[in-house]
């Protein structure tokens, strides 16, 4: 096992690990920005450097600091969390090359899963079922007419270079095809200097549904179980839980089968979600994406699993095999996870950034986690994501999870900054939440227009 | 169900019972001193009454408020949590004149099991293993004599109706017997106006293993297993884990088997725990007495069944079937708390109350728990126990449990007041308990003298 290990992030994803690293019997390295100089992570690590200024760039997603801080300090390895490096190739490749492990998968599998017709490509080869689509990119109007003959409409337009909502397009008809073909391949020619596009109908109405997996380096691949995501607002995950209501356990023994096999196929190492679209009507999912590192909702597959992903990671990055089977997995209770972010939802989820004058984490009792970097006095800076804790819970059943979260989110107490607190706790309370009634469009069309017409 | 519960208690026990309550869909009061006002218990309860001074006689222990206090607001329950009312068989009895319902045993079986020689003789019936001694009163030194030659050197001899360390003396020698005798009955005879005695063989060394049952009104009683509560200090109990390193598993059902049959025997009904003493050489176990009441240490069952006991005590006293049998109960990894003192464990543990100036509880990440009624700014009154919160962790094996919960203690932080969170550190960290080599004597023959002697 390693002696010391860096994590390279901020936030209650670098005291997770830091966290979880301890109880392995491992040294803690933290970094963390001038801004940083008092949270959390850097207060609980065994050590701490400062990699430079506020500003991102300069400091979490400086690799060379990083590195450097690692090989000084003697770390033998570096968890990435999620966000800033965690899926930067050359990151990775990076660390190899100075001999330190990087906690993930090779760089190569990064680079395959991280391109999108690449991943896609895999998936078909694979045996996963992919979103109908171009099988490779788009060049003029004329083909794409074709491919959404083809797959049918609706078909979003999407640059193939893209990202961050750059070259794309909904398209609902024949009509609307080639101006919107036209208009996207021109942003995306400027946005990326590449005007390639490819297609995939439209999967709609659909549920976001993401298979967590577990892959050593001797080949066993696990899955735990799925989380249902869809409760998102602009492609931001909002509330989390698991199992779906909408899998029963034949399609959770289908999804599981489908992510273990794209894993294994791709030579996967390391913890992994491969993310699906599911067609709630006819049982069909596709194949979305697959995120290479730890992510935000980790939490919900601990609670049912019972299996702690944070150090699988790490002992898997060591070398050790897993200690389970597929056979050892049960899928126990359900667990919900609810992010709070410090955010004013009244004026259009505005960042809230400040310092906490008055902080009551809810905690005791059975089934209760609070996974936060904050505490009382802590000042929230400006130039990170908003997220300030995740409240997650267990129950015997989902109704029990439902409850305790209620509970919880009326015990949380966070002054001096706005939260969205109150806004989660009118989503858990809402009839189609309760009854789990919702997909990907929900939140975004259906609750948040009402909650913005309610009083204060 | 209920549909609105008293809570007679203060501190974290009245805290978890409310958070309990409240994720059934349960209203709940709380009741507090004027010592309590703004305590945690008062502040999250749905309604909070005041009924009376701080000093818990005229408060804690005042019957009638409490009672009326129910009346009035309409609870249909009461639960008495640990301490205070909670043993007390005339407290039962007056709830249950007013038709308001005592969440626990029935005054009958509380008085039975709060008998010592009455509950000794029960257990015979029921063929449950006591302590070799007297099966009766003894009046005189005659007897005394008898029944020591028939039990064997050491014997314990007890006051009868004995209670707070009065009219115990330990005779470790024929020679020894007839002073003791004589001084203790007449002690007992002044702190009780009764000089009757019993005799007990002294089992030493010993480990203080104790069983958690949980019993319906249909006569369904189900065991959750060991807890090991050997680490104590003036027969306080400090540390407690399950399961028990000293036992396996056939030794499991066969104390749980027996702990199943005390409770049938005497119609027992709700949360109970039998204590027993066991001989670790022999494997030999001995009944010492049955708590009719929810126990501090009850969540570190929780942890390794995945049951709420305190849960299943509100449910059982609504008239509810237990919803699982002995079968669906599996022991699963390993659980530890910390009781977490408001103390100086230098000055020979003298409690230290005031106020908490700086407090961080650990917290996230997966199995760990802190119960607390704590939050920064609290002020912890003088007048009642100095328990100040229950650090409580689970791991897949003990290992991982005990490194779990030396990453908690090294975060906690309670500024202030003089905690026993380095005591509790230090002790966790001694090759014994690390061993799980220790008795009922360990702490304070073994561990506290070295600890004593070093330097700050």
């Amino acid at each position: 096992m390693f002696k010391k290990i860096l994590i390279a992030n901020r936030g209650e994803i670098a005291v997770r690990i830091i966290r979880a690293a301890r109880e392995l019997g491992i040294q803690t390295v933290a970094v963390y920005s001038e801004a940083d100089r008092n949270a959390l992570h850097t207060l609980i690590a065994d050590e701490a450097v400062c990699i430079g200024p506020a500003k991102a760039t300069e400091s979490y997603l400086n690799m060379h600091q990083i590195i450097s801080a690692a090989v000084t300090l003697g770390a033998e390895a570096i968890h990435p969390g999620f966000g800033f490096l965690s899926e930067n190739s050359k990151f990775a490749n990076l660390c190899e090359e100075v001999g330190v492990k990087f906690i993930g998968p090779s760089a190569l599998v990064m680079d395959t899963m991280g391109d999108k017709i690449n991943a896609r490509a895999q998936m078909l080869a694979a045996n996963v079922p992919v979103i109908p689509g171009s099988d490779g990119e788009v060049y003029d109007a004329t083909q794409a007419l074709e491919v959404a003959q083809k797959i049918g409409y609706p078909v979003m337009l999407k640059a193939s270079a893209g990202g961050g909502g750059k070259g794309i397009r909904k398209v609902n008809s024949q009509d609307e095809l080639l101006p919107n073909f036209s208009s996207a391949q021109a942003e995306a020619q400027a946005a990326f200097g590449n005007g390639a596009m490819y297609m995939e109908r439209v999967i709609y109405p659909a549920r976001h549904i993401e298979v967590q997996i577990l892959a050593d380096e001797f080949g066993h691949v696990v899955h735990l179980g799925e989380r249902d995501c869809s409760l998102q607002r602009n492609n931001q995950k909002v509330l989390e839980e698991a199992p779906s209501i909408a899998i029963g356990q034949s399609l959770r023994a289908e999804i599981g089968a489908a992510a273990v096999a794209a894993a294994k196929h791709v030579g996967y190492e390391n913890a992994g979600t491969i993310e699906f679209l599911l067609d709630e009507a006819s049982g069909k999912f596709y194949f979305m994406e697959m995120n290479t590192r730890i992510q935000v909702e980790h939490p919900v597959t601990e609670f049912v699993t019972g299996v702690d992903i944070v150090k699988n990671q790490i002992k898997i990055a060591a070398g050790e095999a897993l200690g389970f089977t597929q056979d050892d997995i049960k899928i126990k209770g359900h667990a919900i996870e609810c992010r709070i972010n410090a955010e004013n939802p009244k004026f259009n989820f505005a960042p809230s950034p400040g310092k906490i004058t008055d902080l009551y984490l809810p905690s005791g009792g059975v089934g209760l986690r609070v996974d936060s970097a904050m505490y009382q006095g802590y000042t929230i800076p400006p130039y990170y994501d908003s997220m300030i804790a995740k409240v997650i819970v267990h129950g015997e059943n989902r109704f029990e999870a439902l409850m305790k979260m209620q509970r919880a989110l009326f015990e949380l107490e966070v002054e001096g900054v706005h939260t969205n607190a109150e806004f989660q706790l009118d989503l858990i309370s809402d009839r189609h939440v309760i009854a789990g009634d919702y997909d990907t469009a929900f939140l975004g069309e259906v609750f948040l227009p009402d909650y913005l017409k309610k009083e204060d």
